[in-house]
């Protein structure tokens, strides 16, 4: 953070927090629209990206537009990477290095958008040095905004101070997963083949809902099993910011022992883990490790590098 | 609806409503009393039922005495079934015949309420003739409540007509399950035995999602995936009002030509199309029950009835 001041910081959350409730006005306006019958169409227009499950709407497109002027406007020098104009392009590497920058996806739930599965929003992060510390998302649907800044807290409708549960932090289950709400994505690919991404992703997904004794040793009775539609960017600064911990779903091979990794952007594989509390035999921090490391015992690696996908 | 005329389903309506606002007021107060630290755990109570993913709150239990005291004190002569009083019952019998009942789930979405996740609700229906005609479903959290009554439509916080597009709602894709985003619950049933209901869900699910040539031509490649971890009663009486069809999720042997069978109350085993717009080549019924029968081709049988489960 060598050439942003704290000042500075806290100029760029205020403006990142009215922009999130400006694009969520125009999701929400968007919506209604389509509700009222006013648009020519009604059923959204959407244009496939890599099948038919991978969209894009015309809103997408204006409200990445929007936040792209917006920011150019007011940081001139910062760098932009938006989910739109990123995917529209030739390249699949995300170009983000330790320059300011902004990283937005316009409309993160597109195929929820397109139902009005409630389940939308805006999500916009801002990165230095390579990683998210502000961030700020906006589900105008659910009247629920998140947002955050590195030292200032992780907030929900900016009054909420997050996680929702403080006094304290709920120290994660000595047995988890089991105890745990596990939420994933089934996600776009979805090839039929015994190494494909959809077959190893279900087969992860079965592991962490079986009985603690079934699938081999590797049920992990979990509460219960999520699937919303969104994904990541802002949240991982929100998440940080809150106490929660973010790294690969990929386990590597010495699941046991190795290093847990600092996420890293783009890689399409994340694992979160809630804000814990500390308990008496293990710090809020080795709680999250154990349960990473409980979780990379029960998931298989997949592969978006592979063509196709 | 022998005995009942349709002034007074409209005050009952009313009632339910209020119902659902007073018993979204005390789930919420609950939420908010853990957010503060002020409960004596901060960490929810709860009591696991069969198994240690179904459990029981003392919020499910104070919202059902509110709302079973409410009930007996307005309408002495209707019956009650409240899903903690039931659950705890001797019997798994689904009590319920032609008499005006009030059918009644204080915390739908229990898990989600113990991990604080929003998706948690109150469902209160009330059943002529062993039918929904009343629904309410306040999910305080999301600030939504829906409403419906038989002919009287179906609400989002009574001023958004339901089906939310309308002018026209639009047809179901000519490709369905594609196009679809396919809602599913993997539930509490997490034996790990090649016969058992986990498995044969999975296999149901990813049958949905593969893409269309894949899983032996059972391939559905809808939209996306989504399970939220809440379920039914009331909103059957809302789809329905609104133009939806719910049915049984249990394929019959020739489901290509079976009769589709109105919803049994208590059978554990939902199939809901969302309402859908007429189309020059069928009308809407027409299309919802092509949905109903490609969705069967690709689903297995179930089965809640053995013991243990």
């Amino acid at each position: 953070m060598a050439d942003i001041s704290q000042q500075q910081l806290d100029e760029i959350y205020a403006f990142a927090v009215q922009l999130g409730k400006d694009a969520g006005q125009m999701l929400m306006d968007a919506a209604r629209r389509r509700m009222q019958g006013k648009d020519a169409t009604t059923i959204v227009d959407y244009v496939e990206k890599e099948n038919s499950v991978d969209l894009v709407t015309k809103t997408d497109n204006d409200v990445e537009a929007f936040i792209h002027n917006a920011v150019a406007k007011k940081y001139p020098d910062h760098k932009f990477i938006g989910e739109e104009t990123y995917s529209a392009g030739a390249s699949r590497a995300y170009l983000i290095d330790a320059a300011p920058t902004w990283i937005v996806d316009p409309l993160d739930g597109t195929v929820n958008f397109t139902h009005l599965f409630p389940m939308f929003c805006v999500s916009i992060a801002f990165a230095i040095d390579g990683h998210p510390v502000i961030g700020v998302i906006n589900a105008p649907f659910l009247h629920q905004t998140f947002s955050s800044c590195r030292g200032k807290g992780a907030w929900l409708n900016e009054t909420q101070r997050l996680p929702l549960i403080r006094n304290p932090v709920p120290a994660l289950p000595a047995n988890a997963p089991s105890g745990c709400t596990f939420a994933c994505e089934w996600g776009k690919d979805r090839r039929d083949t015994p190494e494909g991404n959809m077959i190893r992703k279900i087969d992860s997904f079965m592991n962490m809902a079986a009985e603690r004794e079934g699938r081999g040793g590797k049920g992990g009775m979990v509460h219960g099993v999520r699937s919303l539609g969104r994904d990541v960017a802002a949240g991982i600064a929100i998440l940080e910011e809150a106490g929660g911990l973010i790294t690969t779903a990929n386990p590597p091979a010495d699941f046991e022992t190795a290093d847990i990794p600092p996420v890293k952007l783009g890689s399409r594989l994340y694992l979160a883990i809630r804000p814990a509390g500390d308990h008496p035999d293990e710090t809020a921090r080795q709680s999250q490790h154990r349960v990473v490391r409980e979780t990379w015992k029960r998931v298989q690696e997949l592969s978006y590098s592979r063509p196709g996908v």
